[in-house]
């Protein structure tokens, strides 16, 4: 989970609409990619300015807009003046603390989504905003930092004979999307194998590191949560959308990212499930191994202190102890000696304590 | 519950609709069996190709088509083609980590089942997919691999009697569903009498084995539940359903299957809340067994401690010590070691610890 | 709870609709009563087959069957046919693990209920499954066994100024469902004292006797609530029905039987709430108790171990220990002995430890 | 909680709308009091019969009926017959072991209520059924026992320029409902106290006793809810209905009793998450306190008894041990007793444990 | 969470619509601010009576009434008779235990919320009631007591190409409502530090007193989530509402704060979920202190406890002991010793304890 330190706050005060960057700093440069494409035609390019993009607005194509990184607010209002967008959409681009949602307006749709960067082995996710604006043949995509994640996609524009080269805004919203969600399998197996590997040891050998480790999990299980089951709503709300941005025959390809979204909540349940399951088995193995030494120590105590007391008896001064002064005094209490301590040696193994 | 490795990830990167096998291999020859019937006639054949399968079309008889495996990718691709199949409905066939799910299409209905393969006693489930496609006259069936899962239908179809030779296609469906969901009666046989054996060891006998049976339960009914769970609301879309590919005749079996499915989701539900009891119980026992233990030691120590003190005073060596020179100090000492044992044994039976 | 063998599996292979027995075989004689009734007369008697019924169908009375005992399927078969029943209700009625349930035909309702029969005191409930069979002029019992459930309705029938003699089959069968719900509440108050008597012994004297007192009233709750749960739809189904078999007249009765059902389930809510408390108070109990018991080891052992270890002092055997040779030596060391004891003593109960 | 024997089973048998007054018997008279007021009169007397209250049957006015007790069945028997009651309403009346509850017939409102009655500081809470039939221009009052519940709407009644006396019958049923749900309030603070009181003990010294007034408040809570929670859906229908004995400007103030409702929902439920978090927390606590006790002991018995054995070696008796030679045998070895008890008492410092 | 004594009791008995201030009394001086505004014009002042108002009420402007404090009943009086407000609406403004709603009326809105104060570090969290009335062209605003909270509003309303100058008395709403849940992201912030710092002390030293700040923190999440729960039924209210009041233009801002409410909601419980884990997490480190505890004990005393007893041994005073007449004897007994002890040793170190 990444450091949420959530600065909304830092907001409270200025006027709706404000257009002010909320969320880590990302210190890369901002890059404008374009590929503009229809069945015919491709051609990637890199902008500096929107208004680069104006002469593509009338043609018969798609023009996909990959903005990365936040850091030049002038950009997106820019995009704003020139595509008409709602002064809170630019607000919420720019803030990356939204969580998923989706919006409908007459001329375009706004989606916002979290890619997550698995970083290494040690579960540490970070969340990457993604900002979709889909327009009738325009898609803007946002950013907070530069990644490869859409590499798939941009080379298979390279294909004509692809479907993306014949099917609309909608297709390729649909891709991004995909690939978004699909990034969350790849979580999932993590889950699943870090998962299992603490449960091995925490029969074993029940530790305060394994603690921590599982709270670590229930942390990131709960905000992946957050982040993946607004999903579920999101995607409905695609499906239900009679916008004329979505055609029909793209419906389908929601109704799978759909079903993938329910795979990956009720793993997440499952997982939840187990997870909340480990504090009572860790509770149960540290109580079990107390137990174990606990017996130890009472076979030890129990069987030396009674030898222990005869001894101190015939380690007294008495002027008149009549034991003492036999001549099988001592090995007769040698023999004393051992059978005690064969008969509790019986007793603790009937007791099943050995 | 499988190791359930979620492959999806392999895929990530692929263009939706790549006919790619996603699931663990099975070495075992991919066969396809037919059985073509109506009122009068029966054949039964194995086929190698789809094509042979294209006579059938315009018969008035039932084809059902069993693919056992899905090695061969392009059996799959020819019925997509043979049959007008969609693309992302075949993607999902060779993708075994599907969740149950039912979809309506125009021509045919695309059904996602589980079937269970109880291994052996020791509760390892395997979960193999099954897939149907039902279209106005054929039903095609695919399973991850050769089960004997469909005997019982097969041997009923000779019976040229049978209501199966008198119904259609989607009767023929309900057959396959009921014996799948039947199917389930079993594991909840096995569950009820693992959980009754684990209870009762449970407070004779607590140990780390029966922790980590309990999670191998939880785990087991969480994952049976992710299988059962979708079943309910897929029942519920066939009743629903106007398809005409659904006639109103077996509209009852499909209710009959539903109310099934909710008995096995409430027992599954019941045996979730006794386990989760389970743990307490665990710890409530292993607490119980550590103060019958702590006990055990007091009592050693609370009467052997104080009878060593005193024998380890009259062990020192002052020069004036009077007791020492007593003709009757050893053997008062003996009356005195008697009674606080006594006293001590007394106290501990009256606070209920011998 | 009664041994749930789910059968269930015994039937799998078999063809849907099959009359076969699922379920305890009851070694009783199965007995077919008759009670035929208007506002005029009334006839009570006995058949043998069912073919002695049909005269009563064509007549303007109310014909009550019932039948006790499941063991002869030819019965069920023969009320199939005579009364046109689907298969499918006629194999349920044969099952006896189905859940409480209501079907609607065209020209019959299907009701299927548990009877509770408390055997003991020890709460060993057993559920005998009910089934109606609700006609025009026909209602039909099914039992698993004879028992003397109904008498009092029997009684009633008698008297011709009754409410049953007026009034049609669906009064009947309100009648019939009213003294099954309100032997729930016998049930409920068994509950109420036992888990008030558990209570009270919980917090006195955890036992490992009273934790599986614990979990088999928390299994009798599980098992009771998928008895009950159901009846909840069931009747709000018969609430909503528009079959012309209920009259407006019996909705009200119908209406005042789903309040009972509702005040027993929070009954059952209720005291499944209790009993999961109960786990964690025995284990805070236990804990409490293990406390005491280290309290009083402690005490012991941190009195006397420096105590002993003073007195192993003296017990040495250097040459050069001039405080043997003092006269006041040894009173001293006791005067110090004594000292030492009062004041640990004064630590710990000053640590409210005694 | 009172002690709710359900004597619900004793009517098992008897024919439904029989009445028989089931529950608590209080030994008081039954009183009917009748207050009769229109915007210019006000009559307020006390009768015997039913039949008494029938002139007022045509008068315009408001007629309310307040009976104090439900010993004498035949009075519920008149009000049935004299205003046309159903059968089942009067048998609920009677019977006081009813959930909150709002019926809807043709010519009356049958509504139930629970007033609560607190006795003591001691949290015993007594429930007692108030039920209300509300009809054109008589609204009956039912309750187990007389109370002075309603004083305060019977004083305002004196006053004529009180809306009360200008409104309808509908008024009146709101401001007694309102009363009722008022009466909650009370039981919130005193809830609010114990608990407060209650966590404060728990951490400071966690006993025995504690744990049992914890499971007195959860049983309080779960009975106090299962009273409450019907109101909301009670206070729904109401708003909903569209009787014409339900004026639109009373509506207003039933929603206003809905917000009440709602926030003693909410309340309760907050208690109850407080309260379920308290035996964890009792449980810890204990757990605390044991680990102190251990660490009292493990530093007495780790110090003292490896000097015990030190000074044992030089208590042994063998011919040749230089060491009992030496002249500062013994001082040296005083340096060595204190010398490790230094060096262990730093080692346990260092642990966190003096 | 504030002292909540909910003195809704001190009313029970008053007709409904008494005007009574119920809560907490602030010793503040009322006052009443006001903000005349429309696009061309600002005027502020303070007025000292409603009657002040009035002449605003024909203007084409946005009249803002502040009114900061409760005490001067009559004021409140005054508005409900001059702007024609329901009785128990100005009830409801002076009882500061309402949870947050929003109520419709033909006239005028009325929407309760409930502003944050953090007060300290310590997390003691003061929630203030905020009232709002929303007429055509008046906006109320009702305080318990004087905050700076509208200030930056204030501030905005001075630049008069500010949206709030052009827009109308919703828009005002909006920008209150807006600025009150900013609000609720300074506590998110605080109970992120707060669980992350107790979290990590948790697993480090777990102390009673990291219990009770445990409890105060589910304490105030549970107070939280009371208050900020009912905004987001507020807020789809207010989103469905069909008022002429609400243009279409501000329903776009209204979504906005809905989605700050659930952000808000998901987060609050994402720390009860945290914080529910904390407790078993504070045993589950209490419990393996406890048995590190128990180790070091068991060590300490399974290795000397023999070695006592055998030098016990030697000390007894037998005639007849030949090993003390061995030249050998004492040193031999030495090695021993220390065998003895590295054995034990040994295998402690291999049971891992050491």
């Amino acid at each position: 989970m990444p450091k949420s330190r959530n600065l909304a706050s830092k907001k409270s005060g200025l006027p709706p609409g404000s257009l002010v960057h909320v969320g880590k700093v990302h210190p890369h440069e901002q890059t404008i990619s374009v590929a503009n494409y229809n069945k015919s035609s491709l051609d990637k390019r890199t902008v500096k300015t929107i208004a680069e993009l104006l002469p593509y607005k009338n043609q018969d194509s798609i023009t996909w807009v990959i903005v990365d990184g936040l850091k030049e607010v002038s950009v997106i209002d820019d995009i704003g003046q020139h595509f008409d967008i709602h002064a809170l959409v630019l607000e919420d681009i720019l803030n990356t603390h939204q969580r998923p949602k989706f919006e409908e307006f007459d001329d375009y749709l706004y989606i916002v989504l979290k890619a997550i960067a698995l970083t290494d082995t040690e579960l540490t996710v970070e969340y990457e905003q993604i900002s979709l604006l889909v327009l009738d043949n325009f898609v803007f995509t946002f950013m907070e930092k530069p990644m490869a994640l859409f590499n798939p996609i941009l080379n298979r524009l390279d294909n004509d004979k692809s479907q993306i080269r014949n099917l609309g805004a909608d297709y390729l919203a649909y891709l991004i999307m995909d690939i978004v969600v699909d990034g969350y399998f790849t979580l999932e197996e993590a889950f699943d194998e870090l998962i299992e590997s603490v449960e091995d040891t925490l029969l074993s050998e029940p530790s305060t590191q394994i603690l921590s480790t599982i709270q670590k999990i229930k942390r990131e299980l709960i905000y992946l949560r957050r982040m993946v089951a607004p999903l579920r709503e999101l995607l409905a709300a695609i499906q239900r959308s009679e916008s004329p941005l979505l055609t029909n025959k793209t419906r389908h390809y929601f109704a799978d990212i759909y079903d993938h979204v329910i795979r990956i909540t009720e793993a997440i349940e499952a997982y939840r499930d187990l997870v909340s399951g480990m504090l009572d088995i860790y509770l149960s193995s540290v109580s079990n191994k107390m137990n174990e030494t606990m017996k130890v120590l009472t076979v030890f105590a129990s069987i030396f202190i009674p030898l222990t007391f005869i001894s101190g008896i015939y380690g007294m001064n008495f002027e008149y102890m009549p034991e003492l002064k036999w001549h099988w005094g001592y090995p007769t209490l040698w023999v004393f000696f051992i059978s005690v301590a064969i008969l509790l040696l019986g007793y603790f193994k009937k007791k099943k304590w050995l």
